[in-house]
């Protein structure tokens, strides 16, 4: 079983709209409304590859009910470990503009976490870390109003003392302490990258995150791929043209790909293969953060992966 | 006890954000959620003034389900009598711009009504007119997809056999058909006036509508308040000064000012007063569709009603 962790889940809302024209009245010609938060959207991609997943993480008020609900019925390989809190659970909204083909975002503040809702969620997510069977550990995406700024410092060391694998996918300052209690992977893009370490060149903020307290360090480059630098080695995995597409959930295919391969004790070259078409694959899609799996099967067999050590 | 209809219920959200950019990505500072549609807003006014509420129309899925629970808290006089539909009831999502003041409506599309849960909806309405205590009935608002455009035109001969007073607030082709059907009262604005009749000059326009069924036309003017044309004489109400706010929900607050009046037996003039009052102090109210009571209290002794026939 893989556990992912999402502090700040969400309930994701399309509308379709024919243009968007700001301070008019519009007609939303298409609705849809599903689980989101980053680690719902790893654990997705996971149980569509053949894994079973536990999620856990904050829910609450009606969203975190209807969310619960949608989560239930998709599918018997996602297990909901999730907290009820006494606050609601966030909706994001992504209005598309059928006409540009753009989208604009609006996303609600998360639920106030109490400290006594923070602290009952570090003893349960204790247990699920120490439950036999846990291959590895995903903690994704931002943190909700009162969780410690700290807190994946926590649990990435909680996940150490069980000795279970952990991946840590966030950004600012959650990331820049959670990078200084040592998780086996980080997965920044290249601006969370950036801001991190201070650097615009990958290979030296690569090296330099790694440094902050990484063991591997895999940044999503976009159009490029992903460069991990492993203690085994390092490595380019490039798709085989460019995709065009929506990149939301790109990133999180990109991280149920490496958890994945890890679970299935792959060799990292064929971690980041599959992490790279899952990636492209999810940027094609006609909906929004789900992968065609046709584009997977195609593009799988497709991706360079260059050995930049030995380059 | 007074009836209102809303055949398309919505949950409306409010999303308060810094400033509106297309296709960029927002912080939603503030989101508020309440039960919506034309008739549950009547409905909220007539509880505040003190009178019994009972609510109809139709309500379904996870959105119809905390549509009815924030209905029944309130507060006691509201009676919820929503029948349940298996389609989903609509959100409608404002986005409030705090740097401009402007707002940006979406709307989603109701839910679509089955032919059974229209006939079961007839016989519903029928037992609620038919209710002795039943003062009054509002039909309010656009029809969801699958209720026959006539519609409106059947409840209004329903309550006419049942004897009790109908005031229609729709638009379109529901209220031309609704029109012939003789309700007791229209409540059109401008725009609507101008669609039903083709003449844009309020006086005449509202000769015409009552030529087309209506016994009583009250025409919603803007600032200039409200002209009624009823079989007892014609008046114009004014507000004291021009209001400045938010128009959303202002037409619902004069239904509530009419039908109140109606109920406890006023004089057109008073009645008018009223309306206008309620009207002006929504418009005034911090936040949209609300009325500000002491706004209210301090305009109603203000409001001039002018007898027209005598002019």
């Amino acid at each position: 079983m893989i556990l992912t962790v999402t502090l700040n889940t969400a309930l994701d809302l399309t509308y379709r709209v024919p243009a968007l024209t700001p301070h008019a009245s519009h007609r939303v010609t298409e609705v849809r409304e599903r689980p989101g938060g980053k680690g719902l959207n790893v654990a997705r991609v996971l149980a569509a590859l053949g894994h079973d997943v536990t999620v856990t993480g904050f829910a609450g008020g009606d969203t975190g009910r209807v969310l619960r609900e949608r989560l239930a019925a998709d599918g018997p390989r996602v297990t909901d470990a999730l907290a009820e809190v006494a606050g609601a659970t966030r909706r994001t909204l992504a209005v598309a503009d059928a006409t540009t083909g753009d989208t604009t975002q609006f996303n609600e503040p998360g639920p106030a976490i109490t400290p006594a809702e923070w602290t009952a969620f570090l003893d349960t997510y204790d247990g699920l870390v120490r439950t036999p069977g846990t291959h590895a550990v995903a903690l994704c995406g931002s943190l909700p109003p009162g969780v410690p700024v700290g807190a994946y410092a926590l649990l990435v060391r909680a996940a150490r003392a069980a000795r279970v694998p952990v991946l840590l996918d966030t950004s600012g300052e959650p990331l820049r302490r959670g990078v200084a209690a040592r998780p086996d992977i980080v997965k920044p893009n290249a601006d969370e990258l950036a801001e991190l370490t201070g650097s615009h060149e990958p290979g030296q903020a690569t090296r330099d995150a790694r440094r902050r307290g990484a063991h591997t360090v895999v940044a999503s480059l976009g159009a490029d791929g992903l460069l991990a630098v492993t203690p085994e080695g390092t490595w380019q995995a490039r798709p085989p043209a460019v995709v065009r597409g929506n990149p939301t959930g790109a990133g999180d295919s990109a991280v149920a790909g490496l958890l994945s391969g890890l679970a299935e004790g792959l060799p990292w070259p064929e971690r980041l293969a599959r992490a790279v078409a899952l990636s492209a694959a999810t940027v094609a899609a006609p909906v929004a953060g789900e992968y065609d799996a046709r584009t997977y099967e195609d593009l799988l067999p497709r991706v360079t992966v260059t050995d930049r050590a030995a380059a």
